[in-house]
């Protein structure tokens, strides 16, 4: 655990480290920005959603070349698509990708054919279940073309010759992903990781990369003790290439949340990392069960997103995953209906206040030790019962200066405190601070994790790839 | 853990530690004694009732001066009170402090004055939920005087103006308390403790003061293998001033618990230590199991009694806290109705049994080391089998015999063994008896605990305070 | 943890190591045979029984001599029951040992006399809440005599005089039991053990003799890595005897398995080891558990079977009780009702397959080291996830992959990753199978544990006592 410093809530406002007003619209004005934008693992459709991220915060956009060897993998071609329709026998057409980016089989490879509807069907995918909605499908490593439309379309299609045009290519390029690092005083790393892949799915995940940019946005501001790293990737492939790349210094990441899905009314939903017990299971089971009355906290299972990576037995890092409804438990997931309708400003602001209860408990931890360990130091003739007579948040307060000091023998932390005496961080952390302010608690300086140094940090990174502008 | 001795039950009558006939009764009667005494944190009426518990034990009662500091407390002074009453503008009494000592706020300041109902009001404490109790408050560390009544009968009265007098005196004094020790075999003790500062409040806690009284002096008889200490001291200030005077000796406490409200229907209730796994905690959740289909074993909270002093993190000692209601849980707490009528003598002669049992394992456990610890030995030849044909617990001692040969490797206790086998201790105990004297067992003797030593011991106890007897 | 070997399975059928066509049929038909015979701890009915086994295996049948010392008891006396029955007044045969062999207390001691109802009755053993079935009662260290009967039958017995004859003598002579080894490639051993002694009881243990007897005659066509021995013994005497004559070799027994009751519709049910969290224990937990819905999974108690012997302090094995119902709950549980109805194929089939699958975790458990721990490794490209495109167990083995590539950093035997993913053991042993082929596992050897070296073990088992063929 890290040492807390009273000086680093010195640039915050009242009541928390990060002011919320107008979050929520604020997240969802960005996602509903990039919502139209044709992503994929290449091409220039995250090249568009980086620069409008990178309106809002000081992003360094790298480039990794087709063909370079990132662990068992290798970086694909790129993918341009320009057009994409079919056509009926009477040249009408019936299917456009303009209208919907979700209607081409994402990675698909060109096309233009004239075939007749039995052979055109096997290129066609639908959802029989949900006869309303178009999929969203994608073959990344595996050389095909194909259309997703609404299952009720394709059954009324009547037969015939259909003019297919893929107007797409898969050339050598790079795959690009976006970092941003709010430096903290120390080189001991929070990462936050979104996915930057998908195309128009409204939940998964312009609203992880919305609510994380103006998260890094706002904590601009403010001093920080630990450092916080920003990653926008394409899955998979994006976080194995900047795992690669980064390999010798993950080491610093302390703390990790992978978040998607963060803008539906449903959960929240947290999946431990692998480990299972880090710090950040810890704190994010606790924000959890005090934010809602029945979330669900996860074991770590690998299968999900990115900290499929993170967590792999090579790094084993500390990471998890944020989540309003878990992946593949709404109908609306990887479909036409996770649009913007389907997020909300409440519910991304809901998302960012958690994130930030979770970034507050790792920067404001500490381990009190009390300077009257034998019996209960006085508190009545401090004034401090008396101080908590007209507060809301008395009751609780009493019972955590009596928790605090009981358990204030150096080897617990508030957040130990809170979770024993079953009261939220923040009315545990102020009570210390009250405690620590009448000379009650003092630090424990016994903390014998060693803290990344400073000295010999570069001052500034220095990759060996391309930096570009976004 | 201490090894047992046969010759520990020596004195003691068929079927236990401690004959129980007719307890319940005595205990009783000695609640009914001690209860209109007016008593406080100081004053006189701790010497009243410490004069009576005399009678019955060899208390030693010490005194600790007004302004003595005591860990982060000083004494207070001590509170006089003669007399308190309210009259109406008639000059009739409307309340009167010898019908009822819980009418004056304990620990008030003196005062005479007439003043108007509106006035009054601000002065007078009620329980607007229980109209018809008088509620009991106290104002120990804050300047204060007040008087306490039915809210009835506030709500009954007239305007117009009152003479209030509460005739008592704050003075430099002392605080005092009792303590009476039985000595046993070795310097190892095991504490009972239970506060002295209630007025008229049967269950809270004549009960525990009476309870303790007769235990110790039915204790007396025996020889023992653990010293025995009964401390009768004021809550919180008493308990904090016996800390303080006994820094030095409190790591001779093995085992401890604090009895309150041990009269009523309710419970039974154990509170953990603070450490949580001690040998009490064991012990207490094995009794309380075995006596009651529900009882209530509750982890450690840093509220309640003087356990919140024994279990402060520069003690931390293994002092648990044994109730029939838990405090703060039924509706007579600390109101006028936690009468004589509210305790019974069968509730505190199953009180009484149950901390006798808890006695008796702490005297009677030990690790039995089978002598024929290949396969089962023939228990059949040596008639232990059929001396048990006829006997109640038969079933269930044949079991014990098989767990105990089972279990009996040096490394698990009889409680261990009690535990494991869901049997209650006294079962294992005589089974590993005769176990024992048809040479099956030996007591283990690899323990590793240094048994605090004899020599060196001072052959009386040498305070530097003021002894007196009550 | 033994290291697996591919060849291990080189000699067995597809889809297992050991074939199951028929095999329900074949174990009811020998259990079938061996039912009629009177059996007890001692005498003619364990060398007829022995005699059948040794049919199918190469049975070692040792002798034990009446008087032997083993450890705390003395073999008994040989017991030989030659007829017995009831006659009353009129001549007539009102009872016949040879009608049913339960009808005999079991060890009576021979008797020969004339007597009244109510003299008669002191010796006849009933089940009165079972009136139409005879009990099973013995005295092996009572000299006694003594007849079962249905109650029914006794309530209408007229008075009179019966004559009794018992025609049974109890001479020295010896305790045999019965002993299979299967060697494979190290000296490790699997023990299974069934009880003997049981007369007409089809149940306890006819099934589980024939059970164990089919699972040796079917083991001894495959190549197998752990040795497994098979003990056919009398319940506690025969099992303390084999332990006191094996003490010296005990220590090469690394799983164990006691049977009985392995024919009826019940269960299934397994008592863990005395340990109780031995590899045995998570094996047969893991196996009940996929087998059926509702397994009921026991700690160890002291009383049941033989594993009260294997699992007494001074050995301690890894032997836990694999049974259908659990003895004791069933009705039909030592009565004549537990007879040839009472079992049937389909049970022992499925009894046979869940030993079977528990020794398949035995032979084919190792541990996994992923050979691209950083990040997930490319199955599709590898062929992984297509192979499976048309298996029924697809999906959970597409799970399996990931969370066998997850976990395999060399702390987690494929059993680990079984528990963890919830999958079945043959599941995740296939995956890793085929990731271990495709490169991406390599087994992990640093292993600790020490395996019994083959170097030093003499040819063929020298015991000291005769050795028979029965």
């Amino acid at each position: 655990m890290i040492r807390a410093r009273t000086v680093m809530l010195a640039g915050a406002p009242a009541g928390g480290l990060l002011e919320d007003a107008g979050i929520g619209e604020e997240i969802f004005a960005l996602a509903a920005e990039i919502y139209p934008i044709c992503r994929s693992i290449t091409g220039e459709g995250v090249h568009q959603t980086l620069a409008h991220l990178s309106r809002h915060i000081d992003l360094e956009v790298h480039e990794v070349p087709t063909g370079t060897e990132v662990f068992d993998w290798t970086i694909p071609r790129e993918w341009t698509i320009r057009d994409a329709w079919i056509n009926d026998a009477a040249g009408k057409r019936i299917l456009d990708f303009k209208s919907c980016n979700l209607h081409v089989l994402n990675y698909s490879r060109p096309v233009r054919a004239k075939l007749p509807l039995d052979e055109l069907k096997k290129h066609i995918f639908t959802l029989p279940g949900q006869p309303d909605l178009i999929p969203y499908r994608t073959s990344y490593y595996a050389d095909n073309w194909g259309f997703c439309m609404a299952h009720d379309q394709l059954t009324a299609l009547p037969d015939g010759i259909y003019e297919v045009v893929i107007d797409a290519s898969l050339e050598d390029g790079s795959l690009i992903y976006g970092e941003y690092l709010h430096r903290g005083e120390t080189e001991e790393e929070f990462l936050f990781s979104a996915h930057i892949c998908h195309p128009s799915l409204a939940n998964d995940n312009c609203s992880g990369l919305a609510l994380l940019t103006h998260l890094a946005k706002r904590l601009a501001a403010v001093h920080t003790r630990y450092s916080y790293r920003f990653l926008f990737a394409p899955g998979t492939i994006g976080a194995i290439a900047w795992l690669a790349r980064n390999e010798h210094r993950v080491n610093r990441i302390r703390h990790g949340l992978v978040l998607s899905c963060v803008g539906d009314g449903g959960g929240p939903t947290y999946k431990k990392s692998r480990q299972g017990d880090t710090f950040i299971d810890r704190v994010m089971t606790h924000v959890l069960r005090h934010a809602s009355a029945s979330p669900t906290i996860l074991d770590f299972l690998p299968y999900g997103y990115d900290e499929r990576q993170y967590c792999s037995p090579g790094f084993n890092l500390p990471v998890g995953l944020f989540q309003r409804s878990q992946f593949g438990t709404f109908p609306e997931y990887h479909t036409s209906a996770d649009n913007l309708e389907f997020i909300r400003p409440e519910h991304l602001a809901s998302s960012y206040r958690m994130i930030v209860a979770a970034l507050e408990i790792a920067e404001g931890d500490w381990r009190p030790r009390s300077t009257s360990p034998k019996c209960e130091p006085q508190l009545g003739r401090r004034g401090l019962y008396s101080t908590l007579g007209g507060d809301k948040d008395g009751p609780a307060k009493s019972m955590a200066f009596l928790w605090i000091l009981n358990l204030a023998d150096g080897r617990h932390s508030l957040l130990d405190i809170a979770e024993r005496a079953k009261l939220p961080f923040e009315i545990v952390a102020e009570a210390a601070r009250l405690l620590r302010e009448s000379g009650l608690l003092v630090e424990d300086s016994s903390d014998t994790r060693p803290i990344a140094p400073t000295k010999g940090l570069p001052p500034k990174e220095n990759d060996s790839e391309a930096v570009l502008s976004a």
